[in-house]
């Protein structure tokens, strides 16, 4: 962990450092995935199936075991807790209902000259989602990725999981049923991908394969796009909390934990105008990691990425999170709205001291699959958008043509293309 | 050109080997690319003087030469012609209002258990544009990469031009003037997408790179994404013409080849419910092609890539279309928009017998950038959209975290994630 104060000569120099820490350490897979795709372009189902036993420790019977079936999931389903049942309902309810806020509308406008122009939405045919295996099967993951495919219209929504020893995790079962996945494939890796990119007999091929997983499916992702639309390669996560003298230090140290429990190099970020503060949080995270199931993560991440930085004023400190484009951003300070107001780059916000990451992690309806590593400066969290696309359109009157033509017919010509040119001019009689 | 016919037996095998048909001939120059970049990174402007003289025939004197100036751009609208100007400004003034008309709107979701959602459009700090130089230096493109970006409030829009032996199209610097771009340097392939990524001196970096460009760019782009983000690698263009027996062969073969003038291996394709109409435009493209100033190239990729399809109906014609998801998709029948409404996956439709797709391409308004080679089924044209980017926020009274607070707990914690659920059931006193 790193302290630092805008005050000391050469904060500048220290916070680029801090900017330009390399935490990403995806290892190099791209021949090793290039392999599994091409191996299952060619063999399909059959592929699939040996895939599947050389690295899930599960054989399947044939391409028709992939699938898991109805009474699989009923079964599932009935395995869940009914408390954990009702708190996904209440989730997906949430998260439904926030999306549904984001439908953006058709664009239609008259011109006087004589022309119509429009913009119309419409959503992909079929999108596939990829979901984790093993210890990271996150069902809150299962709705955040399904649910805005869902509300876009998309008709089609495949699945694919991987089972090692062929074990499915019950919750992920029941969150896909819940979020209205239409299939779901005990499958995995670059060949799940593979296989929704460039389908097999058994498993039709989508438009746009989204979802979170390791360095091949990431990998698998970068080599099958143009084929298909992917979603953003996430890199480890990342917080940073504001927080003024106002607040309780064992809630901040806490938050920045929620977010280091996640892996050795996810990174949490406190930006504070009070020193006392700052002392206050270094305590108290040294407190919490000894009682934290997964304090030997948290800590290795806090020690390594965690930072907390002192600043004069909050104009500082907005200048700084803007540098960061932290993927989360908590507000704890008096005015949260006004201070939020002042920064530009953050994939999420939370506003208040009764607004812990987490409640936006599971339940309160904003997605959580958000841009990483700075990229928060261009990109965006997963929304409806990824799963509409637009289609513009004009239609044209004769006196629009004769309003406008003229002017299309001088430009053609200057950039050399002859029968753009002419298409006009023909139409107007001149060609 | 292959002829097809949905009647004929053997025809879903021809089809789909035409949707098969490889086009895309772009080299492979990753290794190159890399070591360019590497070269930029490494050596800032000295390296980009130092590749400009290897490549553009040109040596700039300092880093300084590489900007444009005011002077030189006003010199450049006086050497255009006023025709040529007004064409110009007709056709921004038409780009910005359509693409003024689709800027989004914030969502604010306020929620009876306590909680408020929102959804917080915001521009870019700055994006870069790349033009082509030399002979594929088209003002229209300028026009539809920078005014999508200046509409969408990006304060800051480099523009990056190759001047082979120096020389720059006056028509284009008067475009980039006219659409706002801020800084304009006399700098192209790999070097200028590296420079406007990472920054040198004299050219602060950028946070997303858009425009076409050759193998070299495009690959470049593909190294430098996830540093900032990038528009779609454009493919060869294409056309899919929806004509029934009313309309004009000649015009229709005219447009047909407006598409395939642009290069070999661009798509041109009729569709058409009527064998006599089908007759009579391939025999009207051999007759254009004997005074089309372009015919080599044109000829070339009706030859090659251009097909026409007689199908018994439009439900036939529909279906065929949407397998295609072209990019341009122009609809000549009798009842357009009855027919379009019917297709799902196209970049940008033009409907009626008086819009051909010059018009959309220079004056009407829609983006010309748009998704090529069956990309349209998940992609889209540039837009607004391109340069906007979403934060999400929450805001929570205390009632609210009473509310939801305890689902998001059993979540956590049936995922594992005890900070996560201490983040939550501390501030509920559970803690």
């Amino acid at each position: 962990m790193i302290r630092l104060s805008t005050a000391e000569p050469g904060f500048e120099g220290k916070f680029q450092a801090l900017l330009d820490q390399a935490r990403d350490t995806t290892a190099k897979v791209d021949a090793a995935v290039a392999a599994l795709i091409a191996e299952v372009r060619a063999g399909g189902d059959n592929a699939l199936l040996d895939i599947t036993a050389r690295f899930d420790r599960w054989t399947p019977g044939s391409a028709a075991a992939l699938r898991v079936t109805e009474a699989e999931i009923e079964a599932a389903r009935a395995a869940c807790a009914p408390g954990l049942l009702d708190a996904l309902d209440l989730a997906a309810t949430r998260i439904e209902r926030f999306h549904q806020a984001q439908l953006p509308r058709d664009v239609e406008l008259a011109d006087p000259l004589g022309l119509t122009l429009g913009l119309r939405w419409g959503p992909l045919d079929a999108v596939g989602i990829y979901v984790p295996g093993g210890k990271a099967a996150y069902p809150s993951s299962v709705l955040m990725n399904a649910i805005p495919a869902r509300v876009a219209g998309v008709p089609r929504i495949a699945m694919c999981v991987p089972t090692p020893d062929g074990a499915l995790n019950p919750l992920v079962l029941a969150a896909a049923h819940r979020a209205g996945v239409s299939e779901i494939f005990r499958l995995g890796g670059a060949q799940a991908v593979a296989a929704m990119a460039w389908g097999t007999a058994s498993i039709a091929p989508v438009d746009r394969v989204v979802g979170p997983g390791n360095a091949y499916v990431a990998e698998a992702k970068r080599q099958v796009f143009g084929r298909v639309g992917i979603d953003s390669i996430a890199g480890p996560s990342e917080v940073v909390v504001l927080a003024d003298a106002s607040q309780n230090p064992a809630l901040i140290a806490i938050d920045l934990l929620a977010q280091a429990e996640h892996d050795e190099s996810a990174q949490a970020i406190l930006i504070t105008t009070s020193g006392q503060m700052a002392n206050a949080v270094e305590h108290a995270v040294e407190e919490a990691l000894k009682t934290l199931p997964r304090a030997a993560i948290a800590g290795e991440s806090w020690c390594r990425h965690g930072a907390i930085i002192v600043v004069r004023d909050w104009e500082e400190g907005a200048a700084l999170t803007d540098r960061l484009a932290p993927e989360h951003l908590e507000v704890m300070v008096a005015e949260p709205q006004a201070l939020f107001a002042r920064i530009r780059h953050a994939g999420a916000a939370f506003l208040g001291g009764h607004c812990p990451e987490a409640l936006g992690d599971y339940v309160a309806g904003p997605n959580h699959v958000l841009p990483t590593g700075r990229t928060a400066r261009f990109a965006s969290g997963l929304s409806v958008f990824d799963f509409l696309k637009r289609t513009t359109w004009i239609a044209a009157e004769r006196r629009g043509l004769e309003a406008i033509g003229p002017a299309a017919v001088a430009l053609a010509g200057a950039e050399g293309l002859d029968a753009h040119a002419r298409s006009v001019s023909m139409r107007l009689g001149q060609g």
